[in-house]
């Protein structure tokens, strides 16, 4: 156990916070990438208070997540502090890295991205914040790495910013927020997005939102729709529509992630294989080439993200295929410093270890080796 | 590993179905006591086809559940076999028992039970099936227990047959097919079925279904309702409601086992444990008197039922402690023999192997050891 470390736990046992700490914690000789970073721009927060003044519940995590953040925080106030965090791509965030031993966050576009804007505004939005990004990774190249957003609403001018972010951009993959408008990517509609994501070779992040709208009746009570436990189930339902659906038959070479341990799949891996084969031999399921705990390991990749939790971590690694594991930290709403102290700590080998900090993840996401 | 596991393994290796074999195994020196045991009645089956039949749409699991065991199937059919196996509570279960060894059978009214009825009637079948079941107990008592249905739709009628159904029939607790007409046992409409729960001092079995309508859209697909994956997210977020709406600071003796080893639960208990203290301190919650885990150990216990993996098991045990585990086996829907492989190999100590098999249901369900 690194000094760092120690006196993390003391200061967790003790109920003292570290993440404002003066003093800066050295870069480890162990890279560290964290793989599930949120930002926002100006522009998408300006649209995102409008759209949530005046589209009554178009969805459970506008009004919940965006308002309480966003509109007209007070000065000072820990709502501020987090929208401070979120806006900033450089200095603030770079020492915040710096103070917890993070060398490379891969920035994603907060929920809800563009996905709630229709189809024009969309498209020009995702155009827009993949520029900014771009810039903000050019000015920072060794500390940034980043995921276009896309339009999927309007899925033949996703497809061509997707080549854009790739080839143009040289941003790393892209970020999906669940569904789009209540659809899910398995519907042929979006086929020409999950073409370009295997034809660039790059993955998908799958990231959570609150369920959609056909689904979340029993989760607008006791504000379940969030990150308590409705982002999970949308998302793991979206992933199970993937894989049950053919999708990965059609796509056999697409890369989904999936953050969050992997949004319930690796618990429920032994049951969705055993009815599946059951179904596919009555005749009830259409018949897939390969069982799900087989598209699991093909076609998934699973991020720590917000989730410490050293049980369920090692049954990730078991399911996924530790090639397959990398870390995250879902800055600037968790701690980085108790994701690294997870890590750190985490009763794995040390080549599990390298693999979840920077291996898989400068592989899967193709960023440079330092 | 005793020679009949041994077999049994060889079998399931070579693709041989072992469970029409001719030979019984001898009853083993180790109780099993299957708790998730499923059979019908032949007025609850009309009384499900003629709403199937009426009803279009009236919930995802009347018509693929019920319709296509129970409408004519063919002579010798697979669907024919199921549902002489279902609706038999007499010799032909008692050698399926004796042939995987299994001792005890906690028998339960399939889904949907009796909750698709209007309140009145559903309270009737309530009384005429908890009847039928006691008197199949008293003709094999050392075989059979029975948990009671009831109608919560009804739910001061449904309190007295509660009361009825344990001190008058014997009955060892309750099962409730998770929603009622879509809605959840935290709403206080419910609470005089949790009261008497509690007062009675016995266990409410949340079993599955398919999800509520306000819920169902996304499962509607790919058959992703049932068994396959809705079952385990309506049950487990039905739990979650219980949690989070403070429902066990009003019942805290009030104990609900869910089956499928814990419906997700144990996967998600730090997060959810992480979220909700981050909403009680931000004021965002309503403030409970436990965190999740703690109410997971106190007001819950859960089952194996058609769940034959290890590595979950551990982690329930985990979650749960070994005290709240409990052996099922989901007849005749999954396979007696395979579920007495699963637990007979698992790698866990000999007193935890008692506990799970039998120690735990006859204390939580009052069955009285052999």
């Amino acid at each position: 156990m690194t000094a760092l470390n120690r006196r993390h736990l003391f200061a967790a046992t003790a109920g003292i916070a570290l993440s404002n700490a003066a003093t800066a914690a050295p870069l480890s000789a162990l890279r560290r990438i964290a793989t599930e970073e949120a930002f926002a721009t100006p522009d998408l927060v300006r649209a995102w208070l409008e759209i949530a003044r005046t589209t009554p519940g178009i969805s459970l995590d506008v009004p919940t997540g965006i308002m309480s953040i966003f509109d007209n925080p007070a000065p000072g106030s820990n709502q501020d502090g987090f929208r401070r965090r979120l806006l900033d791509i450089g200095a603030e965030r770079i020492a915040a890295m710096n103070d917890a031993g993070v060398d490379v966050q891969l920035l994603s576009v907060t929920i809800p991205g563009v996905q709630i804007f229709d189809a024009d505004r969309g498209a020009a939005m995702a155009t827009a914040t993949n520029d900014l990004l771009a810039a903000a990774i050019a000015r920072h190249p060794t500390r940034f790495a980043g995921l276009a957003c896309l339009a999927p609403q309007s899925p033949q001018t996703a497809a061509a910013e997707m080549e854009r972010a790739i080839t143009k951009l040289g941003l790393n993959g892209f970020i999906i927020n669940s569904h789009t408008a209540d659809r899910y990517l398995d519907e042929p509609f979006f086929a020409p997005v999950l073409e370009a994501a295997e034809s660039l070779g790059r993955p998908i992040y799958l990231h959570p939102r609150a369920p959609s709208n056909a689904m979340a009746g029993p989760f607008r009570d006791y504000s379940m729709g969030g990150s308590i436990w409705g982002f999970g189930l949308e998302t793991g339902t979206h992933a199970v529509r993937l894989i049950l659906s053919g999708t990965f038959d059609r796509f056999p070479k697409l890369k989904i992630v999936l953050g969050h341990m992997g949004e319930g799949l690796p618990f429920w891996m032994w049951r969705l294989d055993h009815m599946a084969a059951r179904r596919m031999k009555d005749g009830r399921m259409k018949r897939l080439e390969l069982l799900p705990s087989q598209y699991f390991r093909r076609n998934f990749a699973v991020t720590t993200s917000g989730f410490e939790d050293p049980d369920v971590l090692a049954m990730v690694i078991r399911r996924a295929g530790i090639e397959n594991v990398m870390w995250a930290v879902d800055y600037p709403y968790e701690s980085s410093r108790d994701a690294v102290a997870f890590i750190d700590n985490a009763p794995i080998s040390r080549s599990a270890r390298r693999a979840i900090y920077h291996g898989n993840a400068e592989r899967i996401f193709h960023i440079a080796p330092s």
